[in-house]
């Protein structure tokens, strides 16, 4: 399979099926792409209807060339698709051009279906169908039916749009991005975001992988392949469908399954994938990403011929990983020496309005030995400001130099020479201050993340303890019982018992039958509550009395619950005085799998959404991680010499808590509300509803 | 004063003093834009040094030309200039270019006090010191440095930055901003924020006031000015200054006073000042706000030619006040009259890939007679896409129309020419959909704004209130008591008294001297704590004992506490069961005055930080609109058919809160800290603390 895709992407010989001369028709811009924009290879064209197409024989059909074809260019009528993929035994790779599949509805899904199952039949790679094509400027092949070829690069775009392929080929060309590949997956029917991520992952003339994607298919696998290509190289993410409504809009264009957009956001950081907040941010960062080193070094400069413009890119370093750096006197008097006296020598080092190329220079030369890592180098065309000699100081400096030279050169047309110079030396400019500091950001995000990674054991603890669990079939067992008689959800009792054979600490509690009398000592206060699958909302039913202060009052409460509820158990449990209050959840979703959610609890929980997400599979490490950085992860860090919870302890709870997402697979969603952290730091689950 | 800023916007007779002829001197570029880019004024030359200057009559000083000077220019040395200006008895107006004022330091500041000085003896107007200039586009006037003149238009740019004045008119060219006026003001010595805002607010010629503005010097009058102005054009200010670290950065840049950056946010929503997060936005909002209709009906239709973009249109209307309007299936039909069976006839409209401008036209006429506010014309260059004829095709209907609409043509070159019939009429561009979305929720968030703010009464219930208010003496004397004993901060007791007078319900409490018995019935359980001025940290030192149930135990902790702390009073409270934690807090702000703060209390506060502000002079009608929309607005309006408190109480509260700050000048600071709503949802200062 591998092999096959690198025919499809490099191709030497290729076939157009439905390679037309009528301009305006699909088939003639392809074909006409093909042919005059440099491709070196060898070209077919097949269609019943003409003997000759551009001054070249044109064949009946893809057999009738008796060669082995890389790669056969689609573009006839949907329902004339499957036959022609069926019957050209000499080809391996497809692009189905064509549209009316998947996307417009029930007929055009049964078409795809019919058409994948001749792909799987006859072991062939299809792009697309309903598709723009492919362009690979390096080998000068446009098969696709946008016009133009852009320069050859390292960025690999890949989109589930060919509009947008189109538009974004068009900025590019304006922002100087240089494309490896330009792949339209259309209704990617067979070959994926997942395929594209792998195959891109191995091809080394790809420094960066960008997609835009409005839905994925197989969320697990995607996590598991973009995790091993995120180490090499960094993937860049369009996904469209955040609101509710361009759900909608998504369902009526792709048909795609979209998870809920927090899900994507966890799956997209478990993975180190990069996702572009919107179009814009999107070129910002496939320009950092594919022209500069990536930043280790958080530390950064700002160097400024005006001070306004220096104020408001430090703005920008509000709440960022990348800081400002600091200098040292030594460094602050070699500024001095260099710069005239009403310069700031502080960061940013505002080296005046009326400052030269050798201004600049000289800075940058000081800057180079400095322990930093980037560079922001603010430029505005003042009255005498040698804005191209400044251009080549970026340009030399950064041909020596390790360190990160980002141009800001803001303006117009007084800049447009010096941005000329700084785009043919593969230096972008980014147009404002809060571009570059943003992308830098982000590029230091990544790196802090991937070093972690890389520093941590990569297996997942999972498969190791699975084994060992001896109470997963005991627990298989509640479950069974409780759906052959007919039940949802599982009473506090059962709940209570899962959750500890899971190792989950449950608050202690006594469990009596309707007439039980109570024989154990108790310990007030305490809290009565009826263990009922069908009383969901305790409180508005009467089922639940707190702080039941005696044994008098214990007799009273029971009598009145009984008194509502007589069938029902009734659950006894110690108030529990709590530090915190927190919630832990499960759910499962149709895309990702297993989603743990965890956070702040209480009655702030809607409103505030305190709240973090787990995907499967997890480690130790990761899920500590995760609490490091969540929502509540101050809970585990000491303020003012105390600390709430420990760390140690919720990890352990968290990875239970995934075994038993990931061994009972009948479980569909479980509400822990509330998980106390106990006033000695201990965890304890009060409240628990499984529903299967 | 305002004839005389008249003169010197609109000058008929100009002086340059220090005009040369040496290329490269700021004195020759500045002469140069006033000779040679129309301007049809009058213009002399002063300089000592030259007979004649640019073939003209050259003065020795500013009398000798013997006529009344609407405008003098200044750029000689700094230590020159309080001469010449307070000798030239026939100048109202100047504009000092000079730089070596406040900016340099100590001496400079002395420099400029002097200048000052002069301009109040003589009456006076001075733009500047440390300025770029003042170019009047509709006079065809350049009176500063940069070069070119910029197309007349309603933008007035003021710059409290020379160099970023020049970048921007450098950028608005490629967007097609258009200028009334542009004015760097430099150190502001004398003609400050406030004074451009009430100048250019009085300016018919003025649709949209844009500033960059790194400090603001009278935050009172600031507001009061800016909330006059602000009902009649929009004012769109860039305000820097938002980290400790950029603060750094400004006060070695002009030596501004720069309050919190909170206060600021606050302060201009009081003015409906639209604060531009960052450069990029500053553009975007100008381009809106100057070219299109205030935005009065949030509902916004997306057309499209391309899905993708269309999606991620989509994706920026989340958490927005505008929203994608919902059609009638008497309109659905329409369009699916006028549109291709593929196409989507939900908002996003898809008129998918091959649509000609007559398609967008025909939709466009369908949507003019349907209740939306505004249209956003999407619009990708595909194959045969008719790019020009779309953009004219917006131009027609924005002729005749009265919605906004909007165009997001997104590529490059393909779309340049199409650009140009859009800026001709006008239509200015927006690069990405993100923008758009982005600017028309500004518009119309300051339209409900500003609709509210017209419909409530404007007066300060303040004024009214104050006469009334018996006991202001009486709470002046406890503070006069307390400072005469050389303490800075009140007692529990003191502050409770301070606390009920101003109508601000305080918990019940029994103050005991030292060796006091408690003669009074206690309803426990109850809190202890000590009374002091000393103890700011109760918990740490055991000066406070929660939890006391009875009797015997509050004898033994009245022991404790008095065996810790003998010579304090010893406070007794109720314990009280609250539905919820507040704060409430009074800071004093150098640039804005008294600041109150209000929020959410407990363990998270300081972790969440949320809190809202509040600016004096306050209505209560601002005060409960302000708690509608703050962090705690949720717990005042109905959930589940309960809601926490009552808006109007905690409205009632905070208004005699904001009379206290008024009042009590000598209070620096207070903390009530809890504020709590209690089980029956009334308030209750639990604990306060008053700082002299």
């Amino acid at each position: 399979m591998k092999n096959n895709l690198e025919n499809l992407f490099n191709p030497k010989l290729i076939a157009i099926v439905g390679a037309s001369e009528t301009k305006g028709k699909i088939g003639n811009s392809i074909a006409k792409n093909i042919l005059e924009l440099g491709f070196q290879g060898e070209v077919f064209f097949v269609n019943p209807k003409y003997e000759k197409l551009f001054e070249k024989k044109c064949y009946a059909s893809l057999s009738d060339i008796k060669k082995e074809i890389d790669l056969a260019i689609i573009i006839i009528p949907a329902k004339f698709v499957d036959t022609i993929v069926d019957d050209a035994k000499n080809v391996k790779n497809f692009i189905v051009i064509s549209a009316g599949f998947a996307e417009t509805g029930k007929k055009g899904q049964k078409r795809e279906d019919a058409l994948l199952k001749i792909s799987k039949k006859n072991k062939v790679n299809i792009l697309g169908p309903n598709c723009l094509g492919l362009i690979v400027p390096k080998i000068k092949l446009n098969a696709s039916f946008a016009g133009g070829l852009p320069k050859d690069g390292c960025v690999a775009f890949v989109s589930q749009s060919g509009a947008l392929a189109v538009a974004i080929m068009d900025i590019a060309k304006k922002e100087n991005i240089k494309f490896s590949h330009i792949i339209s997956i259309g209704n990617k029917m067979q070959i994926d975001e997942i395929a594209m991520i792998k195959y891109l992952g191995n091809d080394d003339s790809v420094k960066v992988i960008a997609m835009y994607l409005e839905g994925i298919k197989n969320g697990k696998k995607f996590i598991k392949i973009a995790q091993k290509v995120s180490q090499k190289k960094p993937i860049i993410i369009l996904k469209a469908g955040k609101s509710e409504k361009s759900q909608k809009a998504i369902t009526s264009h792709t048909g795609s399954l979209v998870g809920s957009d927090k899900i994507v956001d966890t799956a997209f950081s478990k993975a180190r994938i990069i996702r572009a907040k919107n179009l814009e941010e999107f070129f910002i960062l496939i320009k950092l990403f594919s022209n500069f080193n990536l930043v280790n070094n958080p530390k950064t400069v700002i160097v400024t011929n005006a001070g306004g413009p220096g104020v408001l890119a430090t703005d920008n370093f509000q709440n960022k990983s990348v800081k400002l750096a600091e200098f040292s006197k030594k460094t602050k008097k070699q500024f001095r020496i260099l710069l005239p006296p009403e310069s700031s020598v502080e960061n940013p080092i505002d080296l005046l309005g009326d400052a030269s190329d050798i201004r600049y220079q000289k800075i940058l030369e000081v800057l180079d030995n400095e322990d930093i890592g980037n560079i922001i180098c603010l430029m505005t065309a003042q009255d005498q400001t040698p804005t191209e000699k400044i251009a080549e100081v970026i340009v030399n400096f950064s041909k020596k130099s390790l360190k990160n030279i980002i141009p800001v050169f803001i303006g117009g047309e007084k800049i447009k020479k010096a941005l000329e110079i700084l785009n043919k030396n593969n230096i972008p400019n980014f147009s404002f201050p809060k571009d570059a500091v943003d992308a830098l950001n982000r590029s230091y995000e990544l790196q802090v993340m991937n070093y972690e990674k890389n520093n941590s054991k990569m297996k997942t603890d999972f498969d190791n303890v699975l084994d060992k669990n001896q109470d997963k079939e005991f627990v298989s067992q509640i479950v069974s019982s409780v759906k052959k008689n007919n039940r949802k959800i599982l009473l506090f009792g059962e709940a209570g018992e899962v959750m500890k054979k899971y190792g989950i600490p449950v608050v202690n509690f006594i469990n009596l039958a309707p007439n039980e009398k109570i024989h154990s000592e108790i310990d007030f206060p305490i809290v009565l509550k009826v263990d009922s699958d069908k009383v969901l909302h305790k409180t508005d039913k009467q089922g639940l009395i707190l702080g039941i202060k005696n044994m008098d009052e214990l007799d009273e409460s029971l009598k009145k619950i009984r008194n509502n509820f007589s069938r029902e158990n009734v659950i006894i449990q110690p108030m529990i005085e709590y530090e915190a209050e927190l919630i832990l959840g499960l759910k499962r979703d149709p895309i990702f799998g297993a989603v743990l959610v965890y956070g702040l609890g209480g009655i702030y929980t809607e409103v505030f959404k305190m709240v973090d997400f787990l995907l499967l599979p997890l480690s130790k490490n990761e899920i500590k991680r995760n609490i490091e950085n969540s929502k509540i992860g101050f809970l585990f860090k000491k303020t003012r010499g105390k600390k709430v919870g420990d760390i140690e302890e919720l990890t352990d709870l968290l990875f239970n808590f995934a075994l038993l997402a990931k061994d009972q697979k009948e479980i569909k969603e479980i509400d822990i509300n509330p998980l106390l952290i106990d006033k000695k730091g201990k965890l304890l689950a009060v409240d628990i509803k499984v529903i299967l």
